[in-house]
């Protein structure tokens, strides 16, 4: 194990007297900070002249400058920069970024994250517990202070529509809260129509985290909604995309993370949710900023310090701003008295900041880990170091000898049921289209703008299933495009012009056992190859970003008129209208199967 | 066991459904409140035309007004009113108001409290573990929720110094801790001297907390200390003066509650502190208020709804107010998905306020049990039914059969170290006077403004301990004044000008074992019994307010410059400049005992 993780730092309740010498002058810091404007997230102010006393990993003091004389102390001149708390995730999905949790330690030290709060149902949905406990393992050793909100929703629907790796039951979800002391909450109650409705299941699963004091995390659409998801206990959500369900949600009692996502995707609800704060006049106390989802490449570019900013664009103070990304979501965990802040005994999880507010150099428990925006020796050596996933997690992608991959030919008049793809991606059209008889697929796809979308089960569960299905203005005009990433159950999801090419691209996910690509005359024109548990990377964040811009442009290429990370959503059978996974067509809300083709 | 106690609402893991069910409008609501503006504390707003649906003692949804059609819930008409959350007093001692917990309950009630949060720390002094337990249970039968603040300095000297009933040992709080789970923190350390020196048992305590995940509670005077104590994991304070020394508290991480006293008192300390936000720009999101210590017969005028108030005059909106007296002393403990706020699931803990923000009606778990300012007949029953402590701590005064009690008349000229009372009665001068021989005491009385000061041991702990000294400027001119509330050890402290009197006092308080008392001219004119552990009556609160003002109106009669609330703090060997127990006259800070006499 690297020697730079969570643990690196002791607790508190072992190290209050050393402190207490540090901050009284009976003994000498580690390190002094000197010279900086600190930014409270406590008060909500910028204080000149301050230094930072730092010990065993935990902060001292935070004392006038030039309060430290001379010394055994190291010394860091951090004049002109403003000295500020580490941010503070309060909800992501490391799986979305395609790496591990060491791998996304680096992007989020780089942009001045400190602590996240994750929440592993990806690889919940493919591995069952093993996965999430694989990924706490994994969390564990990254030089990065990672919490787990536990995966409630896992399957997203129901085995009558969907194979899942996966499967939570509240008995799991219980042991998992009760042998993992950092499983703090439960994460996203996605099913909140049932929640809403009183389902018994998603019931239970909640009991188990309120009846041991674990908060429950939500995710809920709609204004009718949510009287009855506050009373079942959920106290936080991310998904408040005007000023209207945003102030509903904060006066049912629950805090707001408001998400801010790349600004040309339906994730950037931040600017509009955020008007309950300056159009509506509600306190900002108990409203947190969060990223949810990132594509590896975006991690960068859009990391929570983006979005921190991105509140002050939108009309918050600097100092309230940050408290938002740091301070409040720890104090909606309840881990204020560890993180979020500057106060005596608070981890040293710092960072630097210019006076645009961007990090410049970030210390975690004490180290420091960023200068000047790059990497340092230190973080260099621990990243060097990651876990590796047990070997169970690379062999997740289990299919059949053979399997045909396109449907056959009608060859009466037919109607079939199209996928319609539509911008941003996250919902479907459910469109029928009178298919006439033709010689060739090739002559369908032209008349009506078609291809084919099939997913193949994955997991080794069924006997083999295969559904096939029809995308409508997918844009894709040759070859092939596949991922083994295909919420929530991933499954593989091809869509193709022709067999060969979609044959093509199955082997290559099967050969590294998880990946996504993109295929043209027979060959692989990029590929993200994703061999832990068919979802992540076991590579660096710059590396899988490099190789997810190579994707995107030879997606771009292809003509796909949806991202990859709307793609990996269609076979989500929880958002209208419909959807295809490996047991068929699911029409939603129905909540049934479809046949492709219908004869008239 | 009364049937309305905190427990009287259910979990809220087993209701989730029925709650879902209420708030969805499938279920009829047990309650609704119709027609008034709500106080939201989440948002800091007053919200108009609203109704609260309230089910199974908790809050299924607030509505817009008439969203109740018809059906078989209760209504309740609040037209002109004000619904708020139910107060939550994050800071008191409940033995202050030298009455049980079941008996705070109904004073609490009347003032809209509904939480609080109390350090049981002078019957841990008189009873140690036992005390603090008898309490607990006190407290779980109490119509109001009652949590501990685990007492942290128990003796808050050393027993060279004065001899204690309890002695708190790390051990000792760790079981506290794991055998009630209602002991959600470490209660205010009040060596702080001793926390930042890194004294070893001190930090063994807060280890104890800390290790557990139970924040800790703090007590400090002087900007110098602040940085240590905070380095040592305190995290709340209710002590800051002034704003300077509320602003260091704020930066080091610590919440500030802002206390309240009568006026007259020097307890009154809100008035400077809130300076931090109202002057200094400080954010009151991590600001509360408390009352701390009440006499009897200031609790219903002067409670947190009154301190909440006296926020208001000091700048405060009263949104801001009110949220700093419910839901961020609910935030600071952990606990606001439970408490503090009008959110789903939360107990239906309501006030009904009018424009003046004074509490009329007080719903505790869904149940009335204040209505026009007046307890209604389903609080009259809880209260008829209280906890009775257990039989030993009916007798916790044990004394030898004879005592002296008066020092024996000096033959020669002598230099006696008098204690000077002074105004506000918490600090007390050290004072040298010559005593010149004389035919009796009542000449050096009258010559010098002087008059007894006596402590007895009364927990049966050492061969008799009397300390005799001698009150300089005290006013007493006849008669004697007795307590067996002397803090922090609670031996027995009388104050008179002559034996006999002063016998008659000590055997007021042998037989009732325990309570304060006047005596003038060989008879009691005041006593206030206090039977359990000699700190606390067993009677409802208004019977001892009167018996209170009684006590006072005699106290004042007799002389008494200071007030019972100053006198029995006499024996507190802590604070400057010299103090009795019954070990002898202790000099403050040297900790060292000192001679009545010294012979020229």
């Amino acid at each position: 194990m690297s020697t730079l993780n969570r643990f690196s730092v002791k607790p508190l309740s072992t190290l209050t007297r050393t402190l207490a010498d540090v901050a009284f002058g009976r003994r000498d810091p580690d390190l002094v900070i000197q010279g900086a404007r600190v930014l409270s997230t406590y008060s909500e102010r910028i204080l000149a002249d301050k230094e930072v006393w730092v010990s065993n990993g935990r902060i001292a003091a935070v004392k006038p400058s030039g309060s430290y004389k001379s010394g055994a102390a190291r010394l860091y001149d951090a004049r002109g920069g403003i000295i500020a708390p580490g941010l503070v995730d309060p909800h992501i999905h490391i799986e979305s970024s395609m790496v591990t949790a060491c791998a996304y330690a680096e992007a989020a030290l780089l942009n001045g994250t400190t602590t996240i709060f994750c929440d592993s149902h990806e690889i919940g949905n493919v591995m069952d517990v093993a996965g999430v406990e694989a990924m706490l393992e994994d969390a564990r050793h990254a030089p990065l202070s990672i919490f787990l909100t536990v995966p409630s929703t896992v399957p997203a629907t129901s085995p009558a529509l969907e194979t899942a790796g996966g499967d939570l039951t509240p008995e799991k979800i219980a042991a998992l809260f009760d042998n993992w002391p950092e499983a703090v909450a439960l994460g996203e109650k996605m099913d909140f129509v049932q929640v809403a409705m009183g389902d018994e299941r998603s019931h239970a699963i909640l009991a188990a985290a309120l009846s041991r004091g674990r908060p429950v995390s939500g995710h809920v659409y709609g204004r009718e909604f949510v009287a009855a998801y506050a009373a079942s206990g959920v106290t936080d959500t991310h998904e408040a995309i005007d000023r209207e369900i945003a102030d509903d949600l904060l006066e049912a009692g629950i805090w707001l993370f408001l998400r801010g996502g790349p600004p040309t995707t339906p994730w950037h609800s931040l600017p509009h949710a955020i008007k309950t704060i300056t159009e509506l006049g509600a306190s900002h106390k108990r409203i947190a900023v969060c990223t949810d989802d990132r594509d590896a490449d975006d991690l960068l570019q859009f990391g929570l310090d983006w979005v921190t900013r991105e509140a002050i664009m939108a009309g918050m103070k600097p100092e309230q701003a940050w408290a938002m990304g740091s301070l409040h979501g720890a104090t909606r965990f309840g881990m204020e008295n560890e993180i979020g802040g500057l106060g005596g005994g608070r981890r040293a999880d710092l960072v630097l900041l210019n006076d645009d507010l961007v990090p410049v150099n970030t210390w975690y428990g004490g180290e420091l880990v960023v200068e000047q925006r790059k990497v340092t020796p230190v973080l260099e050596e621990a990243l060097s170091k990651p876990y590796r996933y047990p070997e169970a997690a690379y062999h997740t992608v289990k299919l059949p000898k053979s399997l045909k991959l396109t449907p056959d030919l009608p060859t009466e008049t037919v109607v079939a049921h199209t996928i319609k793809t539509e911008l941003p991606g996250i919902t479907l059209g459910h469109v029928t289209v009178t298919l006439e008889p033709a010689n060739d697929w090739q002559t369908h796809f032209d008349r009506h703008d078609l291809c084919f979308v099939t997913v193949v089960e994955r997991h080794g569960k069924s006997t083999g299933n295969v559904a096939h299905g029809l995308l409508n203005s997918f844009g894709l005009e040759k070859g092939a495009v596949a991922s083994s990433v295909g919420h929530d159950s991933h499954n593989i999801i091809i869509a193709g012009t022709n067999e060969s090419d979609m044959q093509i691209a199955l082997k290559a996910i099967e050969e590294k056992q998880g990946g996504v690509c993109v295929v043209m005359d027979g060959k692989v024109t990029a590929m993200v190859p994703l061999p832990v548990a068919g979802l992540l990377s076991d590579k660096r964040v710059h590396e899988v970003a490099e190789e997810v811009k190579a994707l995107k442009v030879e997606w771009e290429k292809a003509g796909c008129t949806i991202a990859y990370m709307g793609f990996n959503l269609i076979p989500l059978s929880v958002i209208p209208e419909i959807r295809i996974t490996d047991k068929g067509l699911v029409l939603v809300p129905e909540m049934g199967l479809q046949q492709l083709f219908e004869t008239i």
